[in-house]
C-alpha cells in the first residue's frame, strides 16, 4: 500500500522530471523544421526508457515513432512536436528565448507551452509509471514540422503507420498541444474543424479608365463574386463545435495605375467548416454560388485540412477524471481553434483529443508556464496513462 | 491675284517645310520633362520669324510663352507639348524612334502625331502666313511636362498669363493635339470630361481566421463600399459629351497570410465625369453613398482635372470650314477621351477646341503620320491663323 506521503514525495519528483526535461528540450533551438539536436535527445532519452525508436525521415524532416509493449491491450499514444515558431524580437524577451530560465516560478522559453512542455510532462509520467506498466502499448508520435505548412511530419508518421497496417496505429492518441486558455485543465479538444483555402483568379480586360465600354473591370467582377461568397449562409454550431465561417483573406487588383481598369483581380478565402460539410461539399457549394455566365475566373484551392470530432467517450471521460483529480476542475470541450496534427492522426481506428498547458501567451514574446502548471499536467498526463497501462489486479 | 499655280507650290512649300520642321523635333528625344534640346530650338526658330519668346520655368521644367502681334483684335494661340512618352521596346520599332525617317510616304518617329507634328505644322503655317497677318495677335504656348502629372507645365503658363492680367488670356486657344481617328478631319474635340480619384483606406481589426468574432474583416468592408459605389447610377451623356463613368483601379487588401483576416484594405477609383457633375458635388455624392455606421475608412481625393465644354460657335465653324475645304469632311464634335491640357485654358476669357493629326498610333512602336496628313494639317491651321489674323480689305 503506498501512504500519502509516498504519492506527494511522488509527485515532487515527477514535478521537478518534468520542469527539467522541459528546460533541455527548450534550451535546443529548434525552429521548424530544424530539429537542432532535440530530436536525438529524445530519442536516447526514450531508449534509455526502453522504447524501441523508428526514425521516418522525408525531405530532411526527421520524424519519430517509438514504441513499448506492455502486455495485451490497447495502444496508447501520445503526439506532439519538437518544432518551435521563431523567437521574435531578442530585446523584448525578459530571459534569452532558448535559456530555460526560471524567474518568479514560471518557465521562459520559446517552446515552453507549444509544446516541449506537453512532450517533457509526458516522457516524465512515462518514466515514473514504467515500473508499474503491465499491459498495452505506448507510443510516441513526434514530429519537427507542425508550426510550418506540416507537410512532411505527422502525416509522414501515419502514412508509415497506415502502411505497417491498421493494427499499427494507436487506438487512442493524446495531443499535448496547449489547449487550456485561463487556467490548466480549463479546456480539452475533442475535434478541430475543417479548413480550405482558395484562390480565385477573376480575368477582364485591362484598358484606360476613360473607354470602360471598351474594357472589361475585373476588379467589378471580383467584387460581384466576393459578394457571392459573403452571402453564402453557414451553420452556426453546437457547444462542442464552433459554425462554419468564410473569411476573404486578400484582395487585389495587382499593379496599381491611376487611369488603367485592372485585367485581373484575385481573391483568396478561408473556410473554418465544422462536421456538417466535407471537402467536397464544400468545393460543390462555392462552385455552385459563383457560377456565372459574365464573370470569368479560375478556382485553386489549397491547404484543405480535414475536421475531426470525437464524441465524448470514454477516453475523454479519463482525462476529464484526471483533470478534476489534479487540479480540481471540470473542463469545457471544444473544438474551436486553428486546426492541428490531430486531424491526420483521428479515424475510425484512432480516437484523438487534445489537451495540453495554457496557450496565453504562445507564439508571443516571452513565452512560458507556470511551474505548477508543469507538474499538474505531468501529474494528469501519469493518470491517463495509467488509466490505459495499468492493470492493478 | 494670286493664280491656281501659286497657291499649289505655296501648298507644296508649306508642306515640305511641316514635315522638315516635324522630323527636326522628332530628333530631340524629349522624354517628359526633358526638352532635350528642343526647347531653345523652337525658341530660336520663332524669334526668327518676329515672335517676342518668354520662358516659364518651373521645378526646372521650361514653358514657353511667344507672342507676336499685328494690329487690333484677337488673340489667337496655339497650344502644344514638346515633350513624349518612352519609345518602348526599341527593337520593335521599324526605323529607329528619334530618327524621324521616312518610310513609304509615312513619317516614323516617337511624337510625330502626339505631338510634335502638330507644333510643326502651325510653326510651318505662321510662317507662310507672317507676311499676310495684319491684326490681332498670334500667341504659341508650348509645354514640356504633358505626358506626365502635367504639374508644372500648361498651368504655371496660364498662373503666369493670369498674373499679368485677363486682357493677356487667348480669346481662342487651338490645342494641337492628335484628335483625328479613322481620316485626318474626322474629330474635332470640343471638351473634355473631367476626372476625379479617390482612395479609401477601411480600417478592420486584423485577426486569425479561425476566430472571426474577434476581427473585423477589412476586406469583407472593402466589399460593401465597393457595391456602394458600383449601384451608383450616372447619366449616360449626351452626343457631344458622354456619360458619367466610375471605374474601380484597385483593391488591395495588403500583405497576404492565409489564415489571417486583412486589417485593411484600400479602394481606389477613378470618375470620369460630364458637365454635368463637378468636383464638389462629385464629393458630396460619393460620401453620401458610403456614408455607414460599421465600417471605419477614409477617403483621400486625388487628381482632380475640371471638366471644359465649349458649344458650337464661331470658332468651331472656321476650324469645320478649313476641315471640310481641305480634306472634304464634316468633323465630329466629341468631347471624349482623356484629360488634355485644355482644361486649364478653357475659362470665361478663352475657348478651347482641339485638332490635330490621327491618333490611331499614338504611345505605341513605330508612331507615326503620313507625309499628305502632315501637309493637310498644316493647311487647315494655315486657314484658320488667316481668319483670325488676316484682313483682306
Amino acid at each position: 500500500m503506498t501512504s500519502v506521503c509516498d504519492i506527494e514525495l511522488n509527485n515532487l519528483s515527477l514535478k521537478n522530471k518534468a520542469i527539467e526535461l522541459t528546460q533541455h528540450l527548450v534550451r535546443f533551438p529548434s525552429i521548424t523544421p530544424d530539429d537542432a539536436g532535440s530530436f536525438d535527445y529524445v530519442c536516447q532519452y526514450l531508449k534509455r526508457l526502453g522504447f524501441t525508436c523508428q526514425e521516418v525521415t522525408q525531405h530532411g524532416v526527421r520524424n519519430l515513432i517509438a514504441t513499448q509493449t506492455f502486455g495485451q491491450g490497447k495502444t496508447f499514444a501520445f503526439a506532439g512536436h519538437l518544432d518551435v515558431v521563431p523567437a521574435g524580437p531578442i530585446e523584448l524577451w525578459t530571459s534569452p528565448p532558448f535559456a530555460g530560465n526560471i524567474i518568479s516560478e514560471r518557465l521562459y522559453g520559446r517552446g515552453v507551452a507549444d509544446m516541449k512542455g506537453g512532450i517533457a510532462c509526458f516522457i516524465a509520467a512515462v518514466e515514473g509509471l514504467l515500473s508499474q506498466c503491465n499491459k498495452g502499448k505506448i507510443m510516441l508520435l513526434i514530429t519537427c514540422d507542425e508550426e510550418g505548412e506540416a507537410e512532411h511530419g505527422t502525416s509522414c508518421i501515419m502514412d508509415k503507420l497506415n502502411a505497417l497496417g491498421t493494427a499499427h496505429l494507436p487506438d487512442y492518441c493524446l495531443v499535448g498541444e496547449p489547449s487550456s486558455k485561463v487556467r490548466l485543465g480549463d479546456t480539452v479538444k475533442i475535434g478541430r474543424r475543417g479548413s480550405l483555402s482558395g484562390h480565385i483568379r477573376v480575368f477582364g480586360q485591362q484598358g484606360h479608365v476613360a473607354y470602360p465600354h471598351n474594357c472589361q473591370n475585373a476588379a467589378h467582377g471580383a467584387i460581384v463574386l466576393s459578394q457571392r461568397l459573403l452571402a453564402l449562409e453557414w451553420d452556426t454550431g453546437s457547444i462542442t463545435m464552433p459554425g462554419t465561417s468564410l473569411q476573404i483573406t486578400q484582395l487585389n487588383s495587382g499593379e496599381f495605375v491611376d487611369n488603367i481598369v485592372p485585367g485581373t483581380t484575385d481573391i483568396c478565402f478561408n473556410i473554418r467548416y465544422s462536421s456538417l460539410h466535407s471537402e467536397h461539399s464544400l468545393k460543390q457549394l462555392i462552385k455552385k454560388a459563383l457560377l456565372s455566365d459574365d464573370i470569368r475566373y479560375e478556382i485553386e484551392w489549397q491547404r484543405p485540412c480535414a475536421p475531426y470530432f470525437n464524441k465524448a467517450n470514454q477516453f475523454v471521460n479519463t482525462l476529464n477524471a484526471a483533470i478534476e483529480n489534479t487540479v480540481g476542475i471540470k473542463p469545457i470541450l471544444t473544438t474551436d481553434g486553428g486546426t492541428s496534427d490531430g486531424r491526420f492522426i483521428a479515424s475510425r481506428h484512432t480516437e484523438v483529443i487534445e489537451f495540453g498547458l495554457r496557450n496565453d501567451n504562445i507564439h508571443q514574446v516571452n513565452e512560458s508556464a507556470s511551474l505548477a502548471d508543469i507538474g499538474d499536467l505531468a501529474m494528469i498526463y501519469q493518470q491517463v496513462l495509467a488509466a490505459f497501462c495499468v492493470d492493478e489486479r
